[in-house]
């Protein structure tokens, strides 16, 4: 069977810590508020792709914990949703993760800290959101948009880069990740073959758009959003952004209710 | 007599190297190709400085051995000029000691070397005019105009200054010459109210206006060509920029033969 080769072509090799794979799960198909996700629907839906009862236990049990989900019971059935803080940073990657075609920004800023006592190093101090700032230099920082007012320690120049050299470039993608890249995207065609173009069962719909998200997220995740000209020429980024559009296209979006239909 | 007094305010306590005065007079008033000025007119002008004759025979000496001036000799009188390399130099210069009323650039560039590598701390290796560039930080230049072509080993971003920090400024302006500044400005003014509105014969003009250009020249040189609002707030160069305009514009510009017929 089809999707039974691409589950196994995307499963292979793939960092599925199960938390990680369970926020995937809950960003991807029960992201809206209010959304649920019966026990039985996520059990088959994480059984498909190995995940052991045990070990499911045990995330659901951290990511309460963690005031990530939550959870009320009917019956013999839990039904596990996103809290407002999951939901929220759940929101927060979506722009990330579900761009595929989004325009980087044109207009960018650069703040210099003062040389002369010892740098800011980390961030600048004076940025509303200091992970929206990409170290370039110890003490020099760009950052997407208008420069921020009161930051008035800081040299603050606008306007837009104009020559990315390899060294940043490398900075902003090592190679670890780059190879990371190429495997992904290799993997994406590889499984796209195997699933060819018949119909796909809501449940193994729900699988592979989890793996394929969650493979991609794990990427999209790890360096700074901006356009691809700062990467290196030879990144596999655009090609594995390309193959993500397609999978999703052709997954489309099973709701909760189909794939429960088929999964109890 | 005005001019007299207005001649020894100039004066008083100002750092007048003959060298540098005499690059200044040939600047000031032999700046065009082929334009001479007569030994007799030189120690004129420069007598009523408080030059000496020995003085002016070693400098002049020095400035012929540099390259910067020749000299040619007719009947009993020296004739001297700038050389094609004195000409260019002086000319360098002529933009920030004559431009008193330019618009500064609107358009800038930043460029920030490799910091793994020890950084270039004094110049951006790549750049064709290395002393346009202001240090903002080690590694981190400031330019004028767009980024330079060719230097793919910095990150180069365009744009414009936003916020100019006050340890950039005092970077850019150091206390002593903000002092300078001050000082200056008010001699000029000083030696304006004792000049008066009566007429000023060639020779003293040409004395008043090598004085002016001089202390000018002095400060103007010693910083980088920047709008106004990259220096401190209580700057007092705008104030002495007026100043060198209306003096120039009061003195004219008397010609060497003007200036000859009275020295003679």
């Amino acid at each position: 069977m089809g999707a039974e080769t691409a589950i196994a072509v995307l499963t292979q090799g793939a960092d599925l810590r199960t938390w990680s794979l369970i926020v995937t799960i809950f960003g991807d198909l029960a992201r809206a508020p209010g959304a649920e996700i019966p026990g039985p629907v996520l059990s088959a839906i994480t059984g498909r792709i190995g995940v052991k009862p045990e070990a499911m236990r045990v995330a659901l049990h951290r990511l309460r914990k963690d005031n990530w989900l939550t959870s009320r019971r009917d019956g013999r059935v839990s039904f596990y949703r996103l809290t407002d803080t999951g939901r929220t940073e759940s929101e927060r990657a979506t722009g990330r993760i579900y761009a595929l075609d989004r325009a980087p920004p044109t207009r960018w800023h650069i703040l210099v800290a003062n040389p002369k006592p010892p740098r800011q190093r980390g961030e600048p101090g004076c940025a509303p959101v200091p992970e929206a700032y990409i170290p370039v230099a110890p003490g020099t920082w760009l950052g997407p948009g208008p420069a921020p007012q009161g930051c008035d320690k800081l040299f603050a120049f606008e306007g837009r880069p104009e020559q990315v050299p390899d060294w940043l470039r490398r900075d902003l993608l090592p190679a670890p990740l780059q190879a990371a890249y190429a495997a992904f995207s290799g993997k994406l065609a590889t499984a796209a073959t195997a699933l060819g173009a018949g119909p796909v069962a809501p449940l193994e719909r729900a699988v592979l758009r989890v793996l394929v998200v969650h493979g991609w997220r794990r990427l999209v995740l790890r360096h700074p959003d901006l356009p691809d000209r700062f990467f290196p020429d030879d990144w596999q980024g655009p090609a594995a952004r390309s193959h993500v559009a397609h999978w999703l296209a052709r997954l489309g979006e099973p709701s909760i209710s189909e794939i429960a239909t088929v999964a109890s």
